[in-house]
């Protein structure tokens, strides 16, 4: 774990002076995860009842496939925000645990359809789905997911709803996609980067957060809140994940560190130290990153570089940046011990990174 | 084009007792087609302009990759059949336009995400999409093609369509991972072949008839009618298919012949040809398919064994089967333009077979 030179005390003040948080704050990042977890763990059991139940098909290879990812998945943490969201609203029904597992749904088929490589040889060092059944069993295996994802949508008979998840899978597509375009492109800047992430991830965060308020009938001014919420929590999340693609150690994370560099993708930490590199580093971005040449140690000297410029604290900074607007967006609901287990939550989105 | 030895005025005969069909029928196949399209041309033009519309992005290469694909398509059958349904269930609406829309975009996007190949070397002779962006490209672009066709159902506000289409597109994942496992196995059952068919295929066609009623608000028996008309369409067009891939000239359909030989994809014209097979015909086939060890006259070889076998007389034998159940089905429907074009097109799945 890497403990380097992030202001970690500064942190506790910085985030108890914008949310005014009164939780113990000793406890290592996954606490504050786990305890949002127990706080819907009634609900979050028949979210996986109603996985396991929908993944299921006559054709075995499906919840084979489908199992291998989900069980992988582990946090829950899309499923999660649903969840916590309605009962934020104040939402006694179940109207919601039906779409947490649709969210978790269409989290998953992106998985897997992210996982799908082009055979130009770049595919190295991961265990995913892909690796073990091929890439058209994953895509197939993600679509029935995603049709399934719409199915339990459709079951919640909200047109609001449907209409914000649909939206936001077309959404996600496109970031997807626009990370195809920027991939080994070492110009690439920080706002195309910001753009995204914003669609690609932080947009299923902010619906997952936004369909609570729906079920639960809310006014707008709460909608928006938590879709607010949602997008900022979902930016910091991606920051710290591609910090710690650059710097966690292989067992954490059910990632091995160095995917992204392996693959060329532009993420922030690449993008500060090319900005901020000498012409001979620059030079070794463009080797690495843009013609694929790369040696056993240019994952090390990666790294290196991006200490030298603070890249990667300031990722992290960016992420402090995002979990505070998240933050501040719950000013709306009246404080309350859920409203506090989501501020955590934020919390553990930027502490994850030490 | 192969002129074999079909009872082709048998067909007349059989056609005309069974659907009592008074239309001319010494025009070409295609003509059918066309007689239908020019029935819906106003409508269509507007489907057309949705299409156009609704692929757009800001992402540039989600409306390049999609035109590529979706301008190849031409036929438009399924959208067709959306346009046609409702006005033969005397629609005179809107909704049936961005329906059949949704239609052609949950059809692209499943073509897309069928050409995706794993780099096991299988790609050979074709011009598909991913052969000029990738796989990945080609995924994630489906998925945003599928994004809109929900969009598209979500804007036209019925529930049951939403139900029927969501249904029948976890229904096609399901045929099209199946088919996948069923690939080179010579030892597949036409049963097992026939469900892939319906699934993958037929499906579609049923959906995309059925809610052609469900706009309409008819009767569920006009709903189930128009399902069942669809489905036994979509497998008679399924099955002509599956032959003209063994039969077809490059330049017609847009496909080159050979195409799932060469994939090693189990049809019917091959589970005839291999269960009626020798024991040295048996092992040409598990050579060529199973192992995919395959010499370049091995092409002509698998012809050869199949018209030995009347494999592809009976598998347009089967086809005509379905188009009659198809014809069969819109009993309930009183005569008229319409349905005569409908049958017409059923009469076209067959007949463009020779």
């Amino acid at each position: 774990m890497w403990c380097g030179a992030f202001p970690y005390a500064n942190l506790e003040i910085f985030l108890a002076v914008i949310i005014n948080l009164d939780q113990e704050r000793s406890r290592p990042p996954e606490a504050a995860l786990d305890h949002l977890t127990s706080m819907v763990s009634a609900d979050l059991t028949q979210v996986n009842e109603i996985i396991l139940q929908r993944m299921e098909s006559q054709v075995g290879l499906i919840p084979q496939l489908a199992g291998h990812i989900i069980a992988a998945g582990g946090k829950r943490l899309r499923p999660l925000l649903t969840l916590a969201s309605a009962r934020l609203c104040g939402y006694e029904g179940r109207q919601h645990l039906g779409l947490a597992a649709s969210v978790e749904f269409i989290h998953t088929a992106t998985l897997l359809h992210d996982d799908v490589v082009d055979d130009s040889g770049l595919r190295r060092g991961r265990a995913a789905a892909n690796t073990l059944w091929g890439n058209k069993a994953s895509v197939l295996v993600g679509d029935f997911l995603f049709s399934r994802a719409f199915q339990l949508m459709v079951a919640s008979e909200s047109m609001k709803v449907l209409d914000i998840l649909s939206s936001a899978s077309a959404v996600i597509a496109e970031g997807e996609v626009q990370q195809l375009l920027i991939t080994n492109d070492p110009e690439t800047s920080e706002a195309a980067y910001l753009d995204v992430v914003r669609a690609k991830t932080a947009k299923l965060f902010s619906a997952a957060c936004r369909i609570g308020a729906v079920v639960a009938k809310r006014p707008e001014k709460e909608e928006e809140a938590l879709e607010s919420f949602g997008l900022n929590l979902g930016i910091a999340f991606q920051l710290v994940d591609d910090m710690l693609d650059y710097l966690a150690p292989s067992d954490t994370l059910g990632k091995t560190a160095g995917d992204d560099f392996r693959e060329g993708k532009m993420t922030l930490p690449v993008i500060l130290a090319y900005y901020r590199g000498s012409k001979t580093e620059r030079q070794f971005w463009r080797r690495t990153l843009e013609d694929m040449e790369q040696k056993p140690s240019d994952l090390e000297k990666a790294v290196a570089c991006m200490k030298r410029h603070s890249a990667l604290d300031d990722t992290v900074e960016r992420a402090r940046h995002y979990a505070a607007l998240a933050c501040g967006a719950l000013a709306v609901f009246p404080r309350g011990e859920m409203k506090e287990a989501l501020l955590g939550v934020a919390d553990f989105c930027v502490e994850r990174a030490y």
